[in-house]
């Protein structure tokens, strides 16, 4: 029998082994999450251990629910050591969840805290957490440094001011001043192999550099990584324009605002929308991201979605068949902006949102209550991203599922629309959501392995609220490890160390890295 | 190479044996079958394996005709030694077939063989069972008991005049009657801790009430189980009223004379209905129990409905549409009646019945004809629980499907509805009929675990119409304990024998107890 | 740590290892794939190993895009050379992938070579393979003889004139004519056990041969394993009749020349597939195959589909609800000339080709962007199924979809149409195109298991365009013979080895043999 969750977790050959731990200090370039931009601008910090854990993560409250704890000691106003105590005597029992794997692996790296969650332990660790919590470096800052996070991408709406992002940004060039005069010296000093005052890391992170992975590493990019914050980019996600439900006039006004663009018709409306991605370009985005609930396709033409969207702007009710028009056109012309741009877009799909309303009324959106959506979408999917690619207008592109009876379907219709000699171009996103377990992984791995190239693939994000949740890399990194190792072991693949360190540190890290690669380097300016 | 089904059978580690061993004789709930009622009520006897094996079970005919059995052979009238035999040449080649561990496990447990099916072994299993089987304590009541059955529920039409239960209750009341005097002296002996007089097992047991695991169990119950005959009750099945085919205005009338209220209008409809449920309420009812094929929603009124019901007291053809607003409120209706009776009501979804027209016609209905749906219900099936919901009157609810393409829809599902402060309160069914193997159990418990509380599953019922399936019990506390096992040797669970058996335990038999808790112990009063 | 890709490959435990080796010399039914009948007739050569590994292999194709390969590499006018090396550097990374271990197995078995596929290694290897492929014996029939084909059956279009099928019958004759007179003396010395002249294969299948399994092995298949061609069949595939799509007044007279019919109306269409259904069974085709994308159904007359014909013939437009009604009469009526013939039908569902407009319109179809289609068609697919059962003439039938979400549905379904007394009448096809991976035939093999009979399964068939995927072959069967001997070390099934030998070369073998028996046999007359 294997020790609880000790160093080789998940890890059950030698190769795996290995393999993890030539990956296990890679940086994490987390290109799709939910992390608050203020939180992040604020260096915000923390309660206590409740509001960290339970202040917002719909994973839990799912299952506290679950095990029938009140609502008062999950959104409502319970004292927050009964709510800590309530989350541990659910956790307790939560034999192959991911979220035991997660909440245990976040205690040992975040707290050093090695014991087990049960509800006996629950006040021991409230007190144990509280007490590094009230440490000074304990911050949102900390916590992303702690977590080698190189770059983050939040997710934002057009009409956002993405104040925190700027702000973020006035801190970035205020930390790279310093340390700008010191890194040529210091780059120097790693080609020239004095490794004196480095961690103990360099060594290894400089034979990596001679092999000639790092190659474009700059060193502001190690110095960041570091000593300093990660790169906060915002996400273009302009969901609400292209649903136009209900109070869509006045969130058109504020868009109108936004962009300092009356709109009118259409053709203002585009104008504003090319404005809004100017700015959201300025600040370094180069990611969109929309929410299909579900994709919807028609042919029709711009004359036919202007009409729908004077009578939206209107206030007037439209059929389902012009909200189709409509989407269709608005969502082909943003395809191609963010091509235009070199914009990555992201798609996620196969979400039923809001499934109960009598908590939807109480607790609000994203508590806990959205559900798997299993409705086909093959066709509209492809002809959504063949109207793009037969106008040559298809931006890099990521898919996602949260329905993994899609997981075949979605992972072979990368190939598609693949090629145009872009390695990777369109991806099978990371397992998503509810997918986010073990087996979820593990399924997306080799399924992903079966239907296209797992090394090229871009990898891990957390898709989180929760600054704690970058020990969802360590999962992903062990679970990729173990995969990988198995194979060998099993004689599927050759022993090469050199090759299977190249695969994994590319999915880890290098992958995204190079994906998005205009992205963070183009703000460094 | 282990040995062919020993007493490890598919326990490959010692986490996995131990605590099967832990939960191998612990009672049985089996909270939905499809045994007959007169079948129990008169203890009947079989005429030979033949009979028992093949009398009625659709499993087994579909292998037959899958291995080109003739018809003669299966459903016809072949003599029965030939047909055992034509059963036993298709047995003896199902390699990784769930009915192949069914089959062997059962001559095991009920007939004392341990050797392999075989066309060669036809002739001598079938003297060896048939001697068995023409012992005078092999009949129903004795099959039951030895299969520590402690309730169980059938599957019942409103219009039934569940006589046999009433016969079976009488029947109980006598032994309880017999054994009541008996009962308070021996639970005090418990007490005391005198085993003296008691089987080898009893301290085990004792051992168990000491930790307050038992503490609800009376004696009469703990009696019952041993000495006496399984709680035998009714489920109330209405779905030949809400699918209002062929026949409807004559259902109605056998309705109207089972309730003895004229049914004229809508509220005669409910009226009788209601009558039946409290009559049902009466024989120990608490569960009700439809097959939605597929399950319909729309926004409706009872006027609508009630025009709806109208046309068709009269004989009339009525549109999908109205149907379906006939359906969604007197679903919505049911719903409520079964929350204020504090019932739990189960859904059973994906089913594709009676596909072969032509062997409807010669065998008739449930002979292996049935397959699974692969229709997209994830929307629906939100709605009409929203309904009940978002009304506070959705009553403890099983959902199933047959198709495992949504086994993750489902899962997830649930937690969409969880909450309440009910423990467990929406439940992801037991793997359901073709799922019902060594792999689909696996995959069921897995991806609960995965996407909810895995400890707070209700487990395992038969679904079976045969009284020997209940060494599908023994398959799936195997297929439990091996998955347990597993994740503690892997060190993804901490090795906590103590919590490991509670969740063990718990899934095979407490929490189904606890869940259905009013019903069993009501209808002893 | 296993070997990489040694003669265990696949094969984790002693018992797989023995049943892999029983059943790994046995001859090849390849009753479904693409090869080109002008290439077997001409016994074409290959140009080098560029041709022949990239000259029409879309899966290959879909892997060098994914990796940025530009498409002069892929299908345009780069050097063969360069191709090379650009798809052995998408190799060399494809862990996990079915193409990895295919392409490797390939270079074994038919080039000798062991190492493994590198950037590195690509020109030594195309040096390497090119010798071998000038050799006098590298050509097509020699590349047949070297896998064992027994027979195969192409897919051709009713209208095709079957020249390069004639061409070979001749050739066969031939052959046969040379040895016939050979073949009753050898055969005679087979049964009196005089093995001296015969390879050391002999005696092993004389084994075999008095065990009973060979009974109805002529001699003449024997020889014609071992010296001559494989029989090459056509099959009759009307997918452009039953579509009906653009130029289908143009076809419908290449049709009626064909069949020299005048098509003037419905019952002249008939006549016209009738007669090509004719000369096709003269060809010695027992096999139709269909392409359903998707399913439908309707209930409708012959003369409803006949006015629908008049329409498409006078090259109008019709509805979705009147192609419905001419497919659904049409197929309606193949169905039955197919089991009048003794024919049995394949049909393939779940396609969803020609995503990429822009691709389609350079590369031209099946060059590597058709994907799955995730739609619902258990209903359709029943209805239809249910209309030939319900007349009596529903052929045995081969279903396959290449979504495998729909797995269990599919197979489950086969069981709503076996009996008539026909062992494996309704098949759920091998793991077809994507799903042709180690993990896809895995489920496919153990999800089959659980819902059928796995030891009636009619096995592998390759599907391809190439004359090496044969290996393929290879790779069911070690797959196989590791699932059973797993089932078997684990003690789910008993250790006889006799019969677990049977099982395994009955889906190698001799089920699909016996499935198409009439076939083969018939056109050696």
């Amino acid at each position: 029998m294997r020790k609880f969750m000790d160093e080789n977790f998940l890890l059950y050959n030698d190769t795996a082994a290995e393999l993890y731990k030539h990956i296990s200090e890679l940086p994490i370039i987390d290109y799709h999450c939910h992390l608050e931009p203020r939180a992040i601008a604020e260096n915000a910090r923390f309660r206590n251990i409740t509001e960290l854990w339970l202040g917002g993560d719909h994973y839990k409250w799912r299952l506290m629910r679950h095990n029938g704890v009140p609502e008062t000691h999950i959104t409502g106003d319970a004292p927050d050591c009964e709510k800590f105590a309530a989350f541990c005597t659910t956790v307790q029992d939560l034999i192959g969840s991911p979220v035991f794997h997660w909440a245990h692996l976040e205690l040992k790296n975040y707290f050093g805290f090695e014991g087990v969650i049960t509800a006996e332990n629950a006040p021991r660790i409230f007190e144990h957490c509280n007490k590094i919590i009230e440490r000074e470096d304990f911050n949102v800052h900390g916590l992303l440094r702690q977590s080698r996070v190189e770059w983050l991408a939040t997710t934002d709406e057009p009409i956002d001011s993405l104040e925190h992002h700027k702000r973020l940004q006035r801190l970035r060039r205020g930390n790279f001043g310093e340390l700008s005069c010191e890194a040529p010296q210091r780059h120097e000093r790693l080609r020239r192999g004095n490794f004196g005052e480095l961690s103990c890391e360099a060594p290894q992170r400089h034979e990596r550099l001679r092999r000639g992975n790092f190659g474009e590493l700059s060193c502001e990019a190690s110095q960041r990584h570091e000593n300093g914050l990660p790169t906060v980019l915002p996400t273009f996600r302009p969901d609400t324009v292209l649903k136009a439900g209900r109070d869509f006039p006045d969130y058109i006004k504020k868009l109108s605002a936004a962009a300092k663009i009356k709109i009118a018709d259409w053709h203002d409306l585009l104008a504003a929308l090319s404005a809004r991605m100017d700015f959201f370009a300025q600040m370094g985005c180069k990611i969109s991201d929309h929410s299909l609930e579900p994709p919807v396709f028609c042919r029709t033409t711009d004359n036919a979605a202007a009409q729908v969207f004077k009578r939206l702007l209107a206030g007037e009710e439209i059929s389902t068949q012009e909200a189709t028009a409509y989407k269709t056109r608005l969502f082909s012309w943003l395809g191609g902006e963010y091509h235009r741009r070199g914009w990555a877009m992201q798609l996620h799909m196969g979400v039923q949102r809001d499934n109960n309303s009598r908590m939807l009324r109480l607790a609000g959106a994203n508590t806990g209550f959205d559900c798997i959506a299993d409705d086909s979408f093959s066709q509209t999917l492809a002809l959504i991203l063949d109207d793009l690619e037969s106008r040559d207008v298809l931006p890099r592109t990521i898919l996602y599922a949260l329905n993994p009876a899609c997981d075949d379907m979605l992972a072979v219709m990368t190939g598609g629309f693949a090629g145009r000699g872009i390695r990777g171009r369109v991806q099978w996103g990371s397992a998503w959501w509810f997918n986010d377990s073990k087996t979820g992984i593990q399924k997306h791995l080799t399924t992903l392995a079966s239907h296209g190239i797992l090394a090229n693939f871009i990898g891990m994000l957390t898709d989180s609220r929760s600054f704690l949740s970058y020990s969802r890399h360590e999962y992903f990194r062990r679970i990729l490890a173990q995969q990988l190792g198995e194979w060998v072991e099993r004689g599927e693949f050759p022993s090469d160390m050199a090759r299977l360190k190249k695969i994994a540190e590319d999915i880890a890290y290098y992958n995204v890295r190079n994906y998005f690669r205009s992205s963070p380097s183009s703000i460094l300016q």
